[in-house]
């Protein structure tokens, strides 16, 4: 399987010491004169590490502007994914002149978002359905809306069918749609996650870019047994290191996040009868004992989720990304190529951070359930209000 | 484009005259004696339709066991539609010999099945969750039992890529998300619509049913005009007919069906206060007044759907086959194909008919909210208690 000289070649790609990696670090240089005196492999991690820095500072802004501006960068994030992805397609199929390919994709690609961001927001505010104008006639018809748009570009799809082209069309088709369910199911979830609480959003993602970082750091520092054929820079040294420090990181983090009302809150309110995960409580070990936050042990599943199944994320984008032979998916952010690289890992990790905190973390939240009985006929509520008189009354 | 000589052509295929026909027709003959002395056209009817009666037969007696029995059809639908397409990226992938491929699309589907039934089944009997034992625990962490299912099957695929075969790996993941998303999707809203009441799901498929037999019948006896090139048999005299036969036919289904508690009440419930669309009401056109279930005004909103954009989930699936290089997706049912071919034009009805249901039929259900209520801890019963007695004393 793989041998000596194989194992050394890989190394060598790692350090960028083979001849395409030359070609295109000197063409990075070009781009960089600033840190052209440096060796190659000290300017890709100074390029890397600066734009990381800046790209975390960026959301931060956007965590100070609360849920709803997280929500749609988000959806934001998602749409740059689509546009990667169908210009990935869009290279492929080009030589087959396809009818419609970019305008159908965009199309599909925008309802799907439309339909992504209103179905959470009406949903988490549906005090807006019951005002009047254009929020309460989207709030109450966004799905249906969406629906029709979704059906005319199905019919647009097939009324553009060519006999010589059925391969390419169907092949476009799926290509799309699968963009639609990989990206699309993560972003819904992650965006429910925030209204839930910001917390949500921040610990998982910031465990899987920490992770990242980790592995890339121990990587390069201690790197030396090649973990897996598809990527060949990934190091045991790495995957092992990443695993405790992300673990450590995860506990520092939440347990900072969860004094804060702001990130603990439902939809990012600063007073609130605090979810029982974020009230402190007392553990004993031993004769020990100590104040804890619950939330700050979850954060341990989702460390240990992070480190042990993210990095298959990313085998998995390399993989994809050799099949349909492209390097990067984009040349978006220099040392760091599109943004459905930096994504790859952050789809699975939204999902199970989305399914976990349903399953163990949410406490029931008697305000929402008021919130939806007050919207109702007050007939209705009256109604309930009678029902749920008769059965305390039962049990008391 | 289609001369005369094509049109001539694709008629004779529509009247099994070519070649082809002839010997799969042969075929059928020796499989099916007794029909063995009539013409090759008129067998092929007496086939079909003796065979559709008895489909409706079997569906008239699963309706009659109730909600749970034909949500239960619905995932052995589904799980029937993943065997034809499985078996059909088998023969097409086989070759290559794909490490596991058919254990984890087998895996994938059946985790599939068991989340999008559970999801639903919990959903509307959260009562369960309470009991103690099997039932509970299953209620309680389905999601993240299958999640984790899914992650384990993702793991392996990304565990068994290799080099030489991995574009053909990925186009076996994207085969399998594509059914996943294509058929899952309608599955987990079919049974939705069963759950809300049985009326949804059995005149939406009704519909589709109607509007099948009647485009084949009106274009068998009518049938001149070819209607689009993807489907030869497909004519415009079949498509008209259909609309009207198929808006009479949803008319009449809807007000027999709206009379009987059994098909319009909450989960089969045979006693239960009357959703508002299943209360006759005065209509006034002019000076005549009559009465009439709303339901049966949906309904044409329906048989509409289902008459002109149905039709074309069947091109798409027409050209899916082409393009796939298959006849039929499989041989179950003699002169109907396989379960796949039936259901093309469900699939987009019964995303449809959720909507239309959820956006314009749905009356908030007291005596579910009543239910979720009840199950909340005594504590939080009091609260809402509190709050609501509250905020109807500021009303009054």
């Amino acid at each position: 399987m793989s041998g000596e000289g194989e194992a050394v070649k890989r190394v060598r790609q790692m350090t960028g010491e083979d001849g395409k990696d030359k070609e295109s670090e000197a063409k990075s240089s070009d781009r960089m004169p600033l840190l052209g005196g440096l060796d190659q492999r000290w300017r890709n991690w100074w390029i890397r590490g600066i734009l990381s820095i800046v790209m975390i500072s960026l959301f931060a802004v956007v965590i100070y502007l609360g849920p709803i501006a997280l929500s749609l960068l988000v959806v934001g994030l998602l749409l740059k994914c689509f546009q990667e992805i169908i210009a990935i397609g869009y290279s492929k199929y080009r030589e087959h002149n396809l009818p419609l390919y970019r305008v159908l994709n965009w199309f599909i690609a925008i309802v799907a978002s439309i339909f992504i961001y209103c179905d959470n927001f009406f949903y988490y505010y549906p005090e807006l359905k019951g005002t009047t104008g254009l929020f309460s006639f989207f709030g109450q018809y966004h799905r249906i809306i969406c629906l029709s748009l979704y059906v005319a570009g199905f019919v647009l799809f097939v009324l553009t069918l060519q006999k010589d082209l059925y391969n390419t069309q169907f092949s476009m088709f799926t290509w799309t749609h699968i963009t639609l369910f990989l990206f699309g199911c993560p972003a819904y979830l992650s965006i429910q996650n925030t209204f839930e609480s910001i917390f949500w959003l921040i610990v998982p993602v910031s465990l899987v870019v920490c992770n990242d970082i980790m592995a890339y750091l121990f990587g390069f520092f201690l790197g030396r047994t090649p973990l897996i054929k598809l990527s060949p820079k990934k190091t045991w040294e790495g995957f092992i290191g990443a695993v405790f420090a992300t673990m450590l990181f995860g506990l520092v983090l939440s347990h900072m996040l969860a004094k804060y009302d702001y990130f603990v809150c439902f939809k990012g309110g600063t007073d609130c009868e605090r979810p029982a995960i974020f009230v402190l409580q007392e553990y004993n070990v031993g004769t020990f004992f100590f104040y804890l936050y619950p939330a700050v042990l979850h954060s341990l599943a989702l460390s240990v989720f992070a480190s042990l199944l993210a990095p298959f994320g990313g085998f998995f984008a390399s993989g994809f990304k050799r099949a349909f032979k492209v390097k990067d998916f984009a040349d978006v952010i220099p040392g760091h190529g599109g943004i459905v690289d930096r994504f790859d890992c952050q789809l699975l990790m939204a999902v199970f951070a989305n399914v976990y905190y349903f399953t163990f973390c949410r406490s029931p939240d008697p305000d929402k359930l008021v919130a939806i009985l007050l919207s109702l006929p007050l007939d209705q509520q009256r109604e309930i209000f009678t029902h749920l008189q008769q059965a305390l009354a039962n049990t008391s």
